[in-house]
């Protein structure tokens, strides 16, 4: 029987189950990806599970998050993860290298290959033909000391692309318009595979663009075909011998399908606060701009720098604006120095940073309360800038760089049209600026195990959290409404995220976005739940937002349905998350509600379970888990299970 | 009688006094300098002035400090300043243009001019044959008000240089020597003049760098005489039509005098944590080092990037060592991204970051405690870096660049032996990259008075002080020994500096690196006073540090000797500053001495002063302040006995 790619690149890794959506899964991970804001966790997780040296092909640890170093913790974040990739033998990515997400691409990404990352855009590398699953950090150490990652087989979406994009849209318009089709939840339990004859019109780093912002649809992951353009983008990184023919079967069927006529498609734009906020950039043009932003991995390619840079040549940037350009990667970064790309943003009034994340998760460029902001990135939600009251627009580069020259949101076919302009084509180099001298490859296993792990006095050890109770009678503290972000339970951000290692510390920020007092009602209350509606836990895959709460006494989360990764997240750190069968009982709970529930002990032989309120009104809940998370949260986390069960 | 170039630019400016060392005398202002970690208070003291228009030849606004943006705040003040700047007649200088004195030296400097910056490191501007003063940011306020800057005459010190560099050794260590020699306050009450035949070795930019750091000698400014190489600066800047050829008169005689002999000097490094903590390199050669930093006012120039981007040119910086660039100017980016420098660091593994002050005022770029962090900036004041616990050491981009390779600190020299290095004399352009763009001219007065001030959430207004009263009863809060900078009264940093247009928040801060509990004795006191040793006083120029000690309580200070521009904010914002007549009577004074202080309304007449504590025993004090400091004291400040006077 003809099969998709997605089937093709599962039954490949496949070690334990049944491949029909919705079963469990068990799939041999090839390569590992973490970043400094999760990594710092995942190192200590390697700790707790007393691994000596990891057992992937390939593990990085890259440093893109925490760059700004406003004082003493992300430096010395820094050097701890730099000596933990070095005792586990992992390769370590060093600060100012890049994003993870291209640099990965651009180094070790392989068609056929299965990846876990502990950041929610890990679904990027799906334009190399990888199958690249975004996990909580744990799912990453266990991956890397050679367990198999564990999830429900999802439904393969395909989507047939047809046409050509017109002058003036690119990559970023085609996942804008799947966010406007589907919204943030349309991709749950979904893996995108795109197809089609539009594909041979989008570069490796187009569909890149593409992949990354699948997380935006909640997707588990998306996967592209490996054809000639990943073959010619291989070959430019000087690795042609690590590409590999890939394509779904011909006939092959999909679960769901779609099209989209990329002929069809305008320059589109996101408007606060949500990345499916989406309308046409005509509809809200002249809109007053503050700051336009251009970089992040959702537009990290050295075309969408090169792309900007030659619409402002020449030109300047308007005077209320602030202009600031992230590249994604020292090796994108050389290459538009090279190319005088760089030579004109400077002119024209850009403020270059240092290539990494940096404004996308809230590091510095925080905007004006309320002054419009348009940013190539991925996220919008509010907040996520660091500017509580923030006004974030996601758009393309074209799009953004129209902004930049006029101060109002521009569309750039009608900035084209005023000034003349021809569709900007840019002339890439047929060969990157390699240059691995700051990926700083694994030691031999001798060295690595005389390593030691340099520890600042900021990185806490993981705290001990208790198995589960059969009984617990929990005040309900929170009642949240749909698509609540991991953003809104643990936030990111300059103020926040040095604590990233310290989890008491930390917690003080906890669910502070809904609630500024959660963390002291919580720490005076003790046990307790909260609730909410759809889609709960979206955006990062930060695992902080289940320590988090956790450690300050969240038991139970009732939600109507739930984001996968943070879902998972819940229960490898022993809170259990449940489901309201009626979606309306939601409504029924009100401040002051005490959940009670029962026989917590016998939830491995149920997915149901009822809790009453203090006047014996019932709720009927269940739960999603797989025996193996049941059993993690009865034990208080897969930690203390692993523990428990002698290592 | 021939005069000194000093003497020639005072008398061509003096409207009042006689100028004999000491007396105070009356300075006609043509150019101003604010940045905007001052310039937000100066704002609105322009706005408490009245002032319709500026009233110098040339007033700009940089905005160079807090560019990090990690929250709204940042942003708002640029908006503030941004609008406050149109509406008062200033020129403004966008984030990303440049550090201001780098920036104005290449803009706005002339030979000839006078100039007064609420920056600490105006001075620089002495490169060029101005005489420029670093002062508080209400004598800005009132210099751009058109009122001349009064000051005590101070002694002239002539420092004759002869003989040349030695390969390897550049104008950084020239001013090392000097604060090896003089130390941190060997230059108080000085301007230090630059003269002799080693002039014609160095550069504008040279001079810039050893004028830059005069600051720390706690000279009052100094001043090079404005020659060959000066008009070849501005030539190379399009402005050769401001040059105008200025020098001592043939046999000057000097105040004071020294002399080097360029042809001795070594590469030299200053030890954490004190600019004057001075050492030659190999001296300490071999200790490890985890920074490199090259930027800041104190090395701002093309060369001092170039220099190190020829030496890492096809080279690899250390594993552990973060090497993190600061350009100073939109300018010199530009310039080495033309020249092939930009590529040629980036290459070598460094972090480029915007171009502004950034690592140098502690926003960025921290440290990790403990580990050991090279810089080309002007102060290594314990906790300045952003990291209670650092180790900053001082030094030529020479001295960083040869760090950054071996990981340990290396002079140069025998990093070039070793490597077989020649002398790095980079090619220059012959013309800057001169864009002005980013240099936004102030409107029309007829738009200028239609500006509304932009005010964001986060900037109070000035608070308002009451007169001294003729009866002060003060408990002495801190005792504090020499040296104590305005870091530490006010700190700086990523956490403080936001809060710089709040008066209150900032107030939090105030003495916290000294005594964390300081804000809550002070308000739970009430009036109250504090003593210290010498040089009190020391370092930036940030009014905010007669201010929030002032918003709390503070109404005397008592010290053996004062750091002059801090003194004058004191007096500027109505606290009074005694000096012990016996400087041994510090130790005289404990823990809870209560200082009675009576017939302070009959200030005016006499500058001795009589306390006694609760025993009874006395403490001889005087001041300095002349007849006009003293009516501000007694009004409470400037600012309310302008209020008082009605005008």
């Amino acid at each position: 029987m003809p099969r998709t790619l997605t089937r093709q690149l599962i039954d490949e890794h496949l070690v334990s189950g049944d491949p029909v959506p919705g079963r469990e899964i068990g799939l041999r991970i090839d390569q590992t990806l973490t970043q400094d804001a999760t990594g710092t966790l995942v190192m200590q997780e390697l700790e707790a599970l007393g691994l000596d040296r990891a057992r992937t092909e390939v593990s990085v640890q890259y440093v893109d998050h925490n760059l700004l170093q406003a004082d003493e913790r992300n430096a010395e974040d820094h050097e701890f993860l730099r000596t933990a990739a070095r005792r586990f033998g992992l390769w370590f990515s060093k600060p100012g290298n890049g994003v993870s997400h291209p640099t990965h691409m651009q180094r070790f990404g392989r068609p056929g290959t299965t990846m876990v990352g502990s950041d929610s855009h890990t679904c990027a590398a799906g334009s190399l033909g990888m199958l690249a699953i975004g996990v909580g950090g744990l799912e990453v150490a266990f991956a890397i000391a050679g367990e198999p990652l564990r999830i429900r087989m999802p439904q393969v979406w395909g989507v047939r692309l047809t046409g050509e994009l017109p002058p003036w849209v690119s990559a970023k318009d085609v996942i804008l318009e799947m966010l406007r089709r589907h919204g943030v939840s349309g991709g749950v339990n979904r893996v995108i595979e795109y197809h089609g004859p539009g594909l041979a019109g989008l570069s490796a780093m187009d569909r890149h663009v593409i992949a990354n912002m699948g997380a935006e649809l909640g997707a588990t992951t998306s996967v592209f075909p490996a054809d000639e353009r990943v073959e010619e983008f291989l070959r430019a990184e000087g690795r042609a011998g690590d590409h590999r023919p890939l394509a779904a079967d011909e006939g092959a069927e999909y679960d769901v399908t779609a099209e989209i006529d990329l002929s069809t498609l305008e320059p589109l734009i996101a408007k606060p606060s949500a990345p499916d906020n989406v309308v046409p950039v005509r509809e809200v043009a002249g809109e007053p701009v503050g700051q336009v932003v251009i970089g992040s991995s959702a537009n990290p390619g050295l075309r969408d720098f090169a792309v900007a840079a030659q619409m402002v040549r020449g030109r300047q940037t308007n005077d209320a604006v602030s202009f600031d350009v992230n590249p994604s990667s020292r090796e994108i970064f050389s290459d538009l120095t090279r190319m005088g790309a760089t030579f004109d943003l400077i002119a024209a009034g850009a403020r270059i940073h240092q290539a990494g994340c940096m404004g996308c998760i809230g590091m510095g460029q925080a905007p004006a309360t309320g002054h419009n902001s348009l940013r190539t990135f991925p996220r919008n939600f509010k907040g996520r800038s660091g500017t509580p009251e923030d006004a974030v627009w996601l758009c393309s580069p074209e799009t953004a760089a129209a902004a930049a020259l006029t101060g109002v949101v521009t569309d750039p076919r009608d900035l084209a049209e005023k000034l003349g302009l021809d569709d900007p084509v840019p002339e890439l180099p047929a060969e990157a600026s390699v240059n691995t001298d700051m990926l700083v490859a694994p030691p031999p296993v001798e060295e690595a195990e005389q390593q030691e792990l340099v520890r600042g006095p900021n990185i806490s050890g993981l705290p001990d959290f208790p198995p589960l109770p059969d009984t617990l009678d929990l005040p309900v503290l929170l009642r949240m409404g749909d698509n609540v972000s991991t953003d809104e339970i643990s936030p990111a951000g300059a103020k926040a995220l040095p604590y990233r290692s310290n989890i008491p510390q930390l917690a003080e920020f906890t669910f502070t976005r809904i609630d500024a007092d959660y963390p002291e009602r919580a720490r005076g209350t003790g046990p307790h739940a909260v609730v909410a509606g759809d889609n709960y836990g979206q955006g990062s895959s930060r695992e902080h937002a289940a320590i988090t709460p956790r450690h300050l006494g969240l038991a139970v989360v009732v939600a109507r349905s739930y984001a996968r990764i943070h879902w998972q997240n819940l229960a490898n750190f022993g809170i259990l998350a449940l489901e309201f069968t009626d979606p309306a009982d939601l409504d029924r709970i009100s401040d002051g509600t005490v959940l009670h529930l029962r026989d917590l002990h016998g939830l491995p032989d149920t997915e149901e379970i009822t809790a009453t309120d203090d006047d014996g009104a019932e709720f009927r809940l269940r739960h999603s888990l797989s025996p193996g998370q049941v059993e993690a949260v009865l034990a208080g986390g897969r930690i203390p299970l692993l523990a428990r069960s002698g290592g």
